[in-house]
């Protein structure tokens, strides 16, 4: 694999900041962009040198594959700074490392590390100032990668783009979500793309979930598409569900997500005393939960949102409250989890990495 | 749904035709383009009126949601040309049908038809010269909708863009293709997007079919995601096998696509007194018959290959042959199949429209 540093990137500035166009008190999230962005062609069967140049549009071929086979693959990942103004990311290597697990599913030809890391500490440096600090915003990052090559035939491209785009960006979700247990639709197969951050997962989620949303729930539970018996991700986030007082969830699986979250999430709960099992949970085991009190919490857990809890699901017509706990397993992780991503508290794991 | 006649559409015309600089003779499949393509772009919360401009690059924000989410669908026809200098397609409207019914899983907007249909007729007229007239060549039809509005949250798009792109092309396959029946990896969920036209069906298939290739298969049967012991597609493709004298075909469902090829196929074989069967397949019961000799053909039906004929089958390690059949079904139905389209023999189906 190439290797490269941070100084041997090529850099095009813009000539203007829109920085202070920006209302950071008010970010949505992922709405707005930053100065700059990361570029890097996959052509003449190598991924060529990566540049930094002004964030803006991309000129394609109609034939672009991009548009027609799916090929497409991306990372979510956050930059923090600290009161001190050093940035911080979280445990970038897993999201590099997964994005070339993806990229090997979807036939897409695996990155250099060092184009990936490098190039975005390099992205950092130049818009640092676009970092935010209020409590619960972070930098965005979302790197991808998508077929660039042209041609109406279903085969794999012979050009692709890697981008590293970041936007300043609030907190993905507000308040508790009301899931809808699935029994129809599904997210992935067995032996699928469902472990893999690729494109098509996404948007075959977003009709199941339009009419979950005309019900009156926020959210999906996917369940497996087998026999619909266990529960497997929340939307487009890992689920996690407290029964008395151990933390479930599913196995990783070629249908689900290895979630950096998720298993930050596994780790810390160890450390802090609270009993996890990785294992299958079936719908009837939470519906029985839900009848005679045990099922304390649900919530799901992704890098956007970090964890984002679940007031309650609907199964079969029916409607499960969950109570409000006072001492909730979600907000005590997520407390501790944004407290080591922000330098607010040690960091015995290594997850941190000062940028 | 808003209606309009082809002469309503506002066409831009490119300077110089590239016609001349493109060889005829030698034309591989979907890789040189007519001059004109139609485009469409959805947003304000409707289809906006459709255009015709010279074929040409797209730009697009890198936060395009078909970079991230791919929340795209396409169809695949083709024109032809008879003697007379007529133009011909086939079946169009189920083209039309289908795209709004793969619309509407990928939760994108469904399309006026006219919208579609005239656009199409409008852009044909405008290309005539680009349809090529040899033997097993036609004009490609590449109609695609793929979200373009923008932002880093996994949520249905609010702006997309409809296209139509055409491709002189010549036959799509070439000689008879050795299959591999894959019992690892799936291309499609129950309750997932098989069924529908949608972008990431097709990458993920793009690397089982490379490890299919690396082991001296051309292409792969996909089998069902549970239990991997039936039949459902070849590659892009649907399937046929015929064991004796029955040709079968699997039934259709949420896994797998409603070809137009394969439902003329079949309506095809029962006028030419050849009996079907459409029901599941299983892989034992393909083994058997090749085992037994009564596997007398394989073959895969599509728009872009009508007919692709399959030499024999790998399966756990073992390869099984398909001996040559002096009356190949599969001929036999391609030829009247190409008869209909090419406008060389009546058509008592009413499938064949005169643009």
């Amino acid at each position: 694999m190439a290797t490269l540093t941070k100084n041997e990137i090529k850099i095009t500035t813009c000539e203007t900041s829109k920085i202070n166009s920006i209302d950071f008190s008010n970010l949505a999230f992922g709405q707005v962009f930053s100065d700059h962005m990361l570029t890097c062609d996959f052509k003449d069967g190598k991924w060529q040198s990566p540049e930094i140049v002004p964030y803006g549009p991309l000129t394609l071929e109609p034939s672009a594959k991009i548009f027609h086979y799916g090929q497409s693959i991306f990372e979510g990942m956050k930059a923090y700074k600290d009161a001190n103004d050093n940035v911080f990311l979280f445990r970038p290597m897993d999201n590099i490392k997964r994005l070339n697990i993806s990229a090997k599913r979807l036939a897409i030809p695996e990155l250099p590390e060092a184009y990936f890391m490098e190039g975005l500490k390099a992205l950092l440096d130049l818009d640092k100032d676009w970092i935010p600090t209020a409590e619960g915003s972070s930098l965005y990052i979302r790197p991808f990668i998508f077929a660039s090559g042209e041609g109406f035939h279903a085969s794999p491209a012979n050009a692709y783009k890697f981008i590293i785009a970041t936007a300043p960006s609030g907190a993905y979700f507000s308040g508790k979500v009301k899931v809808l247990i699935e029994e129809k639709y599904s997210r992935s197969a067995n032996g699928g793309v469902g472990f893999a951050k690729a494109g098509g997962n996404y948007a075959g989620q977003f009709y199941p979930t339009q009419l979950a949303k005309d019900k009156g729930y926020q959210q999906v539970i996917w369940t497996d598409d087998t026999s619909h018996e266990y529960i497997e991700e929340a939307g487009a986030m890992n689920v996690f569900v407290r029964i008395n007082d151990t933390l479930l969830t599913s196995p990783v699986s070629d249908r689900i997500l290895d979630g950096i979250t998720r298993k930050s999430i596994l780790e810390l709960a160890e450390a802090e005393g609270i009993k996890t099992e990785v294992r299958k949970v079936k719908v009837s085991e939470l519906v029985e939960a839900a009848k005679n009190g045990s099922l304390k919490e649900m919530f799901g857990a992704g890098t956007a949102a970090v964890i984002s809890p679940i007031s309650g699901f609907g199964f079969r017509g029916e409607d499960f409250e969950i109570p409000e706990q006072d001492n909730s397993f979600g907000l005590q992780l997520k407390e501790r989890i944004v407290a080591i991503q922000t330098n607010k508290t040690e960091d015995p794991y290594g997850w941190r990495m000062k940028v």
